[in-house]
Parts: structure tokens; C-alpha cells; sequence
């Protein structure tokens, strides 16, 4: 049966990127403490296509996504899934992103009643000439209170659900857990939230927002300061959108850079 | 050229609904003070099929939602769109849904500085056997402040964006402008919402909101009495659905009712 | 602390449906085989609040939610969860949707490749006064070829991606798992789609479809005689949504029947 | 009254940038023919807030879009609109996207009917330090038609709905309508695609693009060998997704790439 897809191209143009989107999968996660957690993946994956041949052999990135499907995985298998796909397409440079909702324990802060919350995070790599790049990605509903309108009210401050999200790049050989990205960036809005609230927790909450008023411009100030801070971090982008409850419109603020190697870090190789 | 279209069809089944969905064509909306809107209309399109002929002719309902495209529009129209279906497709009952943004000039209660809000807007129809069915649909954001919250906290309460959504049916001869369905519900959260406030209109927004603390159960009861006091609806559903900002799920309310005639209505024939 | 939600209301007006939107949490659905899959779940819950209490105890759908996301789950378990509801909340009535992504085993045509395809699964329950109402609705990814194109044109025939969608209703003591839904209405349309086809499968593929050319109103109406010829299945409402290649706008066809015992139902208590 | 975002902020970071997203305001777009069309747009906007200042003037945007809502706009407006910005915040520089559904005129082939179809279009710019960098965005519906399909299938070819996306900047001095940018890729599909066809037009459509059956690798070499061409053009990125029929993900192909000058250009100035 004739292989049109490797018929020779006379237009001499290798295409940067060929390949899925909207792929949907289940994938197992490495979770921090050891184990892994099933997720509801969303993939995009695409290789180089060099000049020569007229189309890409899509099937094979199916196959190897199939393959990894049921298989734990983090930044390391990333790579490894890469090395496959140039490898079994002879493609110079290969893209993966993997997006997914991840759940995390979350315990109210008066009662401690137990719930889970889920958090969008996007892993995505690429692998040019044997050189990995990648980067993780998570997106964090929080409480914003605005400092103006409490400033300026006799009573009360208009508050809103807001999303806290950062992608960031690690420094050789160092990485951080979803668990930890998380973690450093829950804190910086007025209030974390939580599927499970019981009166006394929302009491808590209510005056933790009340207490800690923020701009979007507050939220991404304080998450540079705390993103600058962890040494494993070489890049991040980070930005705060704010569903303004007086508003149907969103304020946001975003900011991103790299920071210089601090010296060696511990924990990292 | 055959017609294939219209060759029996022997499983003896009329189907209820035959058409098209996610048609978008620009349309203008009859407005209240005798002018008209042009909106980006997105519609779904039907008619009964009946069981001896195997499919429609879709490219009709195209050409009639042309023609329609720049005429001026309200629920008389709407029947006379389906009227022209019912004929072009010789068919016995056929049903449209046109929804769309909706500009409202808000001013803002301090400044008066003046904005424009987008509300969306459903209307549909159903023409049977002469018989006419005409319903009107709004979402309006508003703000809505949780008065649990506001009683267990020492200060402040949490609010978050909200939706009020309500379709209703009016009584034969009686119609409500999109405008009149709007102001009629738009007041029965904690405040209302604005594209543009000032200082002075922030403040004004925070303080009515803390005053007027409402649960989606509040806004529901309070719509519905206001819906139930308007003689020209026979007919309503309203929901209430509010972005809870210290959770990610929301928190939401609904009820319909049909109501019986309060006997003759001023300003309907 | 204040119950501010158990605090008397004047308004007189039982709500209908007071609850959550947009819950997402994992669950464990069983399987045809007695295993169980765990998906993404996205819930919508409710209860009638009488009129007698301001407000509902939001916290408490979440305690129950919380509880069933780890135990196997099929139609009888969404009884147990509203009877739950109903107790919890001392509440007349209640009302629970899950959807999820439900991947089923595809086994390609002729190489036998297998993949994982997913199909979008909802299933709602209404516990009324201790009488429970249930529906399980599919929505199947299929590709259909259009019968006109194919008899007018010297040569091919457009095609595309189609969606079927149907909601059923079970005789006393009777179901359908998903997997038996899915398997009698995805062979109605022209062809079944894949997520991994190899060269032999991917002619298979398009020769099946272009020797059997389906309007949307075929499909619909070969559904329909299907969904009846299954005893089990005493109400059904079935529709399908074609991406039309050479439009940008979809057709659909769309029919709801209930149809009455044909008498005693094999495995059926 | 207290002015919160004038207040002095000492963590010294510059945020790149602070404005507001999901802004939906009608826009009037200049056209090619030298009139304008109304459409409904979705703004994001930003400025850079330097790091003296706690919080920039969130309503300051939205009055400088309102007044900009009501007069015909192009590229170079969006200059204006910008330079706007940046003086009235006293920003170092600003951002715009502005994306929205722009209809043009389409004649059926062969019948000539005439129809409207809705392209996606982004236009966005950036004014720094008095410079200006502006990109056009356009997303086009067409139709592809599968080689390897084709050429194996005794009969037939699978074919989908695509879409071909170009963002493109302009040498200085020139710049491309809408309509340009469309015309020039819309010919790279397999055929395109029509709101409104007859019999005879739909024949001619299944045949040309049986014709011309096109990889989404061949859409895209086909897209940058047009964009090379035109001299206008010095930096475009390309894009092919076709939501194939026979799966339900999707295949892409990506490419980006400057070219440098060849020389004067036919009317720039």
C-alpha cells in the first residue's frame, strides 16, 4: 500500500511543528509523596518535519502516547516520551504539552473537614538536537479583597474568585513537586480557598480576606518576591486574573523574568 | 441533478426537529425606544420532518435567516421567520432560537459616568399547526454578598459575580421589551454591576452590597415575586447561579411557575 | 455561631432546586466486566428548600459528594446518594447530574490496533417523594458521509465528524450499561471513528463510509429504530450533530419517544 | 477620598504588565471598500506600571475603549488608542488585543448565491518607548481532504472541517486589509467553505476538493510559500488544524519565520 505521507516534497520547507491536539487520555502522575494520582490528560504533541518528505506519520504519536498512557509520569518521562517520538519519526525536535486537573488534599482551617480541590497544571517539554527544555505550569483559584474599595467603604470590600497562574523553569538538575508550586503561590492572594467550608471556616476566611486586601498587582508582586526566592526556579511568568465582582470584566496583572543562578542549590544534583 | 433529498423514505418515522445549529449572522434587535441593535446573532433552526421524505432542505433555513439578517426583530418577527420555514419546507411545525449580547447603557450611581453592559439574551419561538410559542431569555451579572457570611464575621463578607437568568411567556397581546425583563430583575441581587466606576461609585457599590446581603435563595424568592407582580407574564423560570468566591464550584437557585390570569392587563389589547 | 440559613422565611415560596454547579471531584464508575473506571466527574446537585428556611446547608452536598467519590458507582448508587440528600437536608425532593469522559476499548477494523476512545457520559437521577427517576445519556463521536454529495459528485463525497447524543429511560428492574448504549447506536452512522488507525484500517474506514452515506436524518431515524427494538429502554431522546465539512455551521436531527411494554423483558427482574 | 493604587510601593519590581481582559464592547472595523463594519469585540488591555505605584487605574482603560467603541478603527487606530493609554496612566508602554468575528461576502461557485461568512480576527499591538509593533490575526474555515486517504480508498477520501490561523506583521509603511489576508490563504485548503450552497454548488465543491486533496503539511507549506510571496508581509506565523473525521483529535501543522526585505515595496510608501 503506497506511503503517500513519505513521498518526496519539492517545496523545500521543513515545518517547525506536525502533529495532535485535543488528544484526551488517562495519564498517572508522580505525586510528592511517593505514589502517583490518575488524571484526565489533554495533549498536544508535534515534531519537526524536514523538508524532504511530504507529510508526518501521525499514528505513531498515538502510539507512543497509548503506550505511556498507563505508565506513572513527571518532567524525567517527558523527556522520555520525546525521545521516543523523534526517534520513532527521525524528527530533529519533538513538543509534548500535557495539561490536566489535579487534586490536591485541603483541610478548612478552624474545623478541618477534609476535601479536595483541583488545579489545572500543564507540564510541556521539548527535546531539539538532545537538548530538553521544560517548563510546569499550574493555575490556583484564590480570593482576592480589594484594597481600595475596603480603604474607601464604611463597611465591607467588594471580594472575588481570582486564579493565581505560573509557569516556571527549573535550574539543571533541580525541579519542584505540583505540590510545592502550589504551596509557594496559594498564600499570595487575600485567601486561599476550599471546596468544604464549615461556619466556623468561613468565619476564618472571611476575616483572612478582610485582613489581607489585594490588588492583582499585590498578588504578582508577592509571588515574584516568593517565586525569586526558590533557588530551584532559573524563569517563571506569572500572573493574577480577577473575575471583579462589580465588574463583567476581569483585571489582571503579569509579570515574568529569569533569575541568575544563586550558586549551588540544595537538594539539586 | 437528483434530488435525494426528497426520495421516500420507508422507516415511518417523522422526526421531530431537522435543521441547523450554530448559524452566526450579524441581526438587528428591535429596541425600546423605537430604534435597533445590531447584534452577533447565534442560531438554531428546525422543522418537523415528516416521515415520507428522507431529509430537509437545509440550505432553506439559510436563506431565510438571510433575509432576515438585516430586517429589524422581535417576537413578531420571529413568527414570521418561522411562518416562511413552515411554507419553504412545507413543513408542519417548526421551532428558532436566536441568542445574542445585548448592549444597556449603565450609569454609574455616584458620577453618572456612563458605560455600556452586555446581557445575553435568548429569544425563541415555535410555530405549531398556526399555534405560536414565544419565549424570552436574559442573563444579567450582578454582585451578590453572602449574609452568613457578613453575620459571623467581625468585618466584612465575602461576595462574588453572580447570574440571574430567567425565561419567560407572556400573556396573549403582552410582551415585555428586553430592556423592561432586565430592570425588573437586575435589582434583586446585592447591587448591581458596572463596566465603568469611579471612587466614588466603588464606594457606593461596596456599602449597598454589605447592606443588602443576599443568598442565591434571596435573589430566587425576590425575582420571583417581582416576576409574579408583572400581569403580562403567564409563565417564568429564573435561576440564580453565583461564582462562590471562596469556593471553585458554584452555589445556585431555581424555580419556575406559571401564573394565572390576574383578569385584564392595562397596556395589553 | 448563627444559622442564619435556618432562620424563618416570609416569602412563602418553596424553591425547587437549591444546590451546586460545576463540582468537579473523581469518581469510581463501574464497568460491564464488574470492574470499576475512575473518572473526572463534573456534578450538579440539588433539593427543594421549603419555604420555610431562608436558606439550604450548602456544606452538606459537598460532605456527601465527598464521601461517594471513592466507592463504584452506577444508577443504583445515584439513588443511595439522593436518599442521602433528602435526609440530610430534610428536603422533599432531589436532583443529581454526573458527567464525565468514559474511554472504552477500540479495537482498529483490520490491524486490530487497539486505543482508548472517550465518550461523554451523563447520568442524572431525581428522587421525588421516594419514587426515582433516572436517565443515562451518551454522546458518541461518529463520521458521517452526506448521500447527496456522494450522488451528485463525479467522485468523493464530503464528509465529517458527527455526534450522537441520546438520553434514555429504563423499564422497572431493567438498564443498559454504557458500554451496551454506546454499542447500539455507534454503528448508525456512517462509520465508527478511532484514535489510532493504520494504513489498512484508515481504507477500511473510508470505503465503509462511502458505501454507507447517511444525512443527519438517517442516523436519527436508524437510532430510533434501534433505541426501540430495545426492551429495556422505555423513553429515549436521540439526536445527531453533524460538523459539516463545507459549512461552518452544523446540521442536526433530533426525535424523543416514549414507547410502551412490549411485555415481559429478559433479564429484567 | 484615598487614592489606594497611588499609594508608594516599596518592593521594587516594575510589573510588565496590569490592565483588563474580557472586555465586550461593539467596534466599528474599517473595511477594505472603504466603509466599516460593526462588530462585537473582546478586548484585552495593559499597561506597564512602574514600581513606584501600588496599583494602576483599572477604570482609565475602560474609558479611553469607550470612546474608541463608536469610531471606525484599523491598525494604525489601535496606535492611537495606545498612545492614549500610555498618557494617561504615564506608563512606559501598553498593549491591546482586540479579537472579533468579521463577516465577508461569499458567492456560492456555481449558483452564485450570495452569503456571509464569520472569520476570527485578532488584531493586537504594542507601544514601547514610542515604538509600535502591530500584528493582524486572522482564523479561516476551509475544508481538507486526505492524500493517503484518496489514494488508497477504492472510492471516497475522508474530509473534515479545518481551520488555517495566521498572524502576520507588516514592513513598515504597509499593511493588509482583512480581506487580503483571507483571500490569500483561503485558496490553500482543499476547497473552501460556504454558508449557503445549492445542489450544483455542492457537487463542484466534493469535486474540487477531491481534486486537490491536501495534508494539513500541505496546507501549510502551500500558506508559506504565499506568505513569502508578499512582499507587504515580514514576519508571519501559520497554523493548519483539521478536526479529522475519522478521530476525535485533531491533526496540526505550525510554522513561523521572518523574511527580509526584497527591496522597495509596490504601494507602500
Amino acid at each position: 500500500m503506497h506511503d503517500v505521507q513519505s513521498s518526496p516534497d519539492t517545496r523545500g520547507i521543513d515545518i517547525q511543528r506536525v502533529g495532535l491536539k485535543d488528544v484526551r487520555l488517562p495519564f498517572l502522575i508522580r505525586t510528592m509523596d511517593g505514589d502517583y494520582q490518575q488524571v484526565l490528560g489533554k495533549v498536544t504533541v508535534a515534531a519537526e518535519l524536514p523538508k524532504e518528505y511530504r507529510g508526518t506519520h501521525m499514528s505513531r504519536f498515538m502510539e507512543v502516547l497509548l503506550a505511556w498512557s498507563r505508565k506513572p509520569i513527571a518532567g524525567t518521562e517527558l523527556r522520555l516520551i520525546l525521545r521516543e517520538i523523534v526517534e520513532k519519526l527521525a524528527a530533529p525536535a519533538a513538543e509534548i504539552s500535557l495539561s490536566f486537573r489535579y487534586f490536591l488534599a485541603k483541610t478548612a482551617p478552624v474545623t478541618k473537614s477534609l476535601s479536595y480541590l483541583d488545579y489545572l497544571v500543564e507540564t510541556s517539554g521539548r527535546l531539539d538536537d538532545g537538548r530538553f527544555d521544560y517548563l510546569l505550569g499550574v493555575e490556583i483559584p484564590v480570593l482576592t479583597l480589594c484594597p481600595c474599595s475596603k480603604e474607601i467603604a464604611a463597611c465591607g470590600a467588594h471580594n472575588q474568585r481570582a486564579a493565581i497562574r505560573a509557569r516556571v523553569r527549573f535550574r539543571p538538575g533541580c525541579f519542584l513537586w505540583i505540590e510545592e508550586l502550589v504551596a509557594l503561590l496559594e498564600r499570595q492572594g487575600s485567601a486561599p480557598i476550599y471546596p468544604l467550608l464549615k461556619r466556623e471556616d468561613e468565619k476564618f476566611i472571611t476575616e483572612e480576606a478582610y485582613r489581607r486586601p489585594k490588588f492583582v498587582e499585590d498578588v504578582v508582586r508577592d509571588a515574584v518576591l516568593a517565586l525569586r526566592a526558590e533557588p530551584r526556579i532559573r524563569w517563571f511568568a506569572v500572573e493574577c486574573e480577577s473575575y471583579e465582582s462589580i465588574h463583567n470584566h476581569n483585571a489582571f496583572a503579569a509579570h515574568e523574568e529569569s533569575h541568575a543562578s544563586p550558586g549551588p542549590v540544595k537538594n539539586c544534583p
